[in-house]
């Protein structure tokens, strides 16, 4: 396994550049670092040595007495020189130095004489001096596992979890971690990687690294091209084979493509070729953010499906047909055929106007159910060994409140789980401000949600594909 | 024009079933009606003649002295016949109920003997009393213009729009306005419709009326199926031609369509009859509720684009290019291409590592850009000949906040307005908490913003779409 422990849980922390300028990656990358916990020596350096944060600055890397494996560089791609200087110092005194986090911009992205030659100086001096580089020009790591945050994003998600995500464009990353920040239960995850202009670290080093980190469970990725597209499919094949791989590749028009060249400078080559490649190795591809959030929390959070049998439960007719079409059109799920005796059960226990497994797999509960009715039907359905998993959407009404269903719902989890049943269950509570407590409940217990019903038929459509590639690479092993 | 007014302005409004108990739909009516500020006299009927709502209660509609034009009945199915009598003694001691919106559920929905021959009986004594009747098993209608809400949905948007939504499922149109009323800015609205089981009231003469309707902008109707396909087309031909109609059908797949057959008890129909359809009558097909979200805001508040030609600023790579394959895709817009002036301009008031039509139609203003930068960028683009309509995505970072760009751009649409200019612009600020207060200062000064990028791509070629339609359609009179 790769060593990148320097990166993810280094012994100490410089902030080269670090600023008291709020308005400042080198300030916001401090607060971060606290923000996430980080306790094994932080140190703010810059050449005044100003306070930041509440901690007194250093104005030089090697008057730093503690360990410091990881450097962050918030400092002007101008003045690259005077950082090589630092590095070489620190180096030749201590040579404690694992790693160097570049978050400034103005290197090889920018396209110009200058930049081009500070990247190369940069790369040629911390090989020499034995440093990995990140960057330049990424927004940096989060590792909620260790409790670490070098970027300077403005909100992030301290919730555990088993995704990690990588990303070629900050961007999109910072969009993902403050969505994820803001949601009503946060999103867990375990890292986030910026790769930037990837001088040194790049993407399949880093793909090697989550393959074989038992804290991720789940591998996404952002991704615009790369160049060698023989070793990322040999990659994508060897990841996906232990872990789902869920990725978001843009450029998929002519003139997409022709901005992602513009933008990362890779050769993004012919959409068709990434589809086949996606194909081939396991890779589920999303296409859009939403889709790429809703697929690595069921992949992190939801027991494996042992089959495509989905049982649909709905409170509402519309919203009810609205999920099937969905479940249909994805292809991969079956609408579960339940026993006699199930149909029955439900029968009874439903309010007299529901309809029940017509169409096959899906029973309208109607919006005369109560929180219990809810949750038994789910529980029987999921008892019938002909279904694999199981989606509820419903919207509830005055007599039946969102913190009810979601209260039914734990309870009915708990129970089938002391029986062994543990199968995915996808929860769709609608909408907005009325459902936010049920939502919360449900969430804080671990019962997945979806903000719609189609996205929840979506996520376990990949879910199912996913599992289906695993049997067929099985056979072939 | 159809006279509605009993439904959508009336001189005094009954409750039927007004109810103590807050979770009652007779009581939450009620609670609605009151918050949407009907003043022209409310009275809350019920067999105890219980305050509901600090409102008096009367015994029987009859006793009611002011004039009563609309009735909404929360009256349990099994006691429509005295619902009937109260109609009837109404009727005939005062003459003056117009309208019978019935909430209630287990009518002809029911399928039960019982259930068809209460719904038969209503209609008949409604027609023979000269009442029209919205439902049974309908959540009522909103007025946001009349101030009026006969629905029990938790919480409503209360801010007044020029869209007007029919749906044939109550809870799609609940899961609709929940969320509506939950974003950070409101949307607003003109007229929500449930039309239910449709006995008397249909979907057609709605249409129709809100055709007419001077304070409808733009129609949304949420499709399961119409028997009469070739008298809906007619009505779509004739409503597209004026205004904007956006549907959201549903029941694409054979499962969809039996839940849908089961739901509405209405034949579905091959959904391709019904795409075909849509294509020829000029009306815009959406596929999901966010998508017809957006486009429905995008006709009520954006000026209408005079040609297809979008220009995209950026200030990040990854969301750009994500918003360029959208757009590509949608195949309905173009991406612009601007006067050498513009280009040269863009160049000067850019930072150094701007990307400026690279592709065309596509500035990639950095995120070293200030907000100023972002306006400045949108003004010179706007104000070129060749440009119809301007999409932002931006992900403010730590020296240009939110609400620094959105305050911005609130000064450049001024400045465009004094100078006459006035195309569509589409902001798109990422992500979550970190944009809200920026989201708010943009859609209070009525400047439309998106979510994602993609979801703007997708309104924007909507709309451009719609002219294409227009433009051929009054070539063709």
């Amino acid at each position: 396994m790769h060593d990148l422990s320097g990166l993810f849980a280094p012994r100490g922390c410089a902030v080269l550049g670090a600023s008291t300028d709020p308005e400042k990656a080198g300030h916001q990358i401090v607060v971060n670092m606290q923000e996430a916990g980080y306790a094994r020596g932080l140190y703010p350096v810059n050449p005044r040595g100003e306070e930041v944060c509440g901690l007194s600055a250093y104005t030089r890397l090697c008057d730093i007495p503690g360990p410091v494996e990881l450097a962050i560089s918030a400092v002007p791609a101008r003045f690259t020189g005077s950082l090589i200087e630092d590095l070489r110092a620190r180096q030749s005194e201590r040579g404690d130095l694992q790693v160097l986090v570049v978050v400034a911009a103005g290197y090889a992205e920018a396209r110009t004489e200058e930049g081009q030659r500070a990247q190369d100086d940069l790369l040629a001096a911390c090989t020499e001096l034995g440093i990995r580089v990140l960057g330049p020009n990424c927004v940096g790591v989060v590792d909620n596992v260790n409790g670490l945050d070098t970027t300077f994003i403005a909100q992030v998600s301290r919730e555990p979890g088993g995704i990690s995500f990588l990303s070629q464009s900050g961007a999109m990353g910072a969009w993902l971690m403050q969505d994820w920040a803001s949601r009503t239960h946060p999103v867990g995850f375990n890292k986030f990687i910026s790769v930037g202009n990837m001088s040194d670290l790049d993407l399949l080093e880093i793909l090697d690294y989550l393959r074989q980190d038992p804290d991720t469970s789940v591998v996404g990725l952002y991704l615009e091209g790369y160049v060698q597209g023989r070793r990322l499919a040999e990659s994508f094949r060897r990841l996906a084979r232990e872990k789902p791989v869920v990725v978001l590749k843009v450029g998929r028009s002519s003139h997409g493509a022709k901005a992602a060249q513009s933008h990362t400078g890779s050769m993004a080559g012919s959409d068709q070729i990434y589809d086949g490649m996606f194909k081939q190795t396991g890779v589920r591809r999303v296409q859009s953010v939403e889709e790429l959030s809703d697929v690595l929390q069921a992949f992190d959070r939801l027991p494996r499906p042992a089959g495509r049998n989905v049982f649909l439960v709905t409170q509402a007719g519309g919203p009810g047909i609205y999920c099937t079409d969905v479940l249909e059109e994805g292809g991969e799920v079956r609408l579960a055929r339940v026993r006699e005796e199930t149909r029955q059960s439900l029968r009874t226990l439903l309010p007299p106007f529901a309809s029940v497994c017509q169409p096959e797999g899906h029973a309208d509960i109607t919006a005369a159910a109560t929180a219990e009715q809810h949750a038994a039907a789910l529980a029987r359905v999921l008892e019938d060994d002909g279904v694999d998993s199981a989606i509820l959407v419903t919207v509830p009404v005055l007599f039946m409140p969102g913190e009810a269903v979601a209260q039914e719902m734990v309870r009915m989890r708990n129970v089938l789980a002391e029986r062994g049943v543990d199968k995915p269950i996808l929860s769709v509570l609608l909408s907005g401000e009325p459902v936010r407590e049920g939502v919360r409940i449900l969430e804080e217990n671990d019962l997945l949600t979806f903000s719609t019903p189609d996205r929840a038929a979506r996520a376990l459509s990949h879910l199912v594909a996913y599992e289906e590639f695993r049997w067929e690479v099985q056979g072939d092993d």
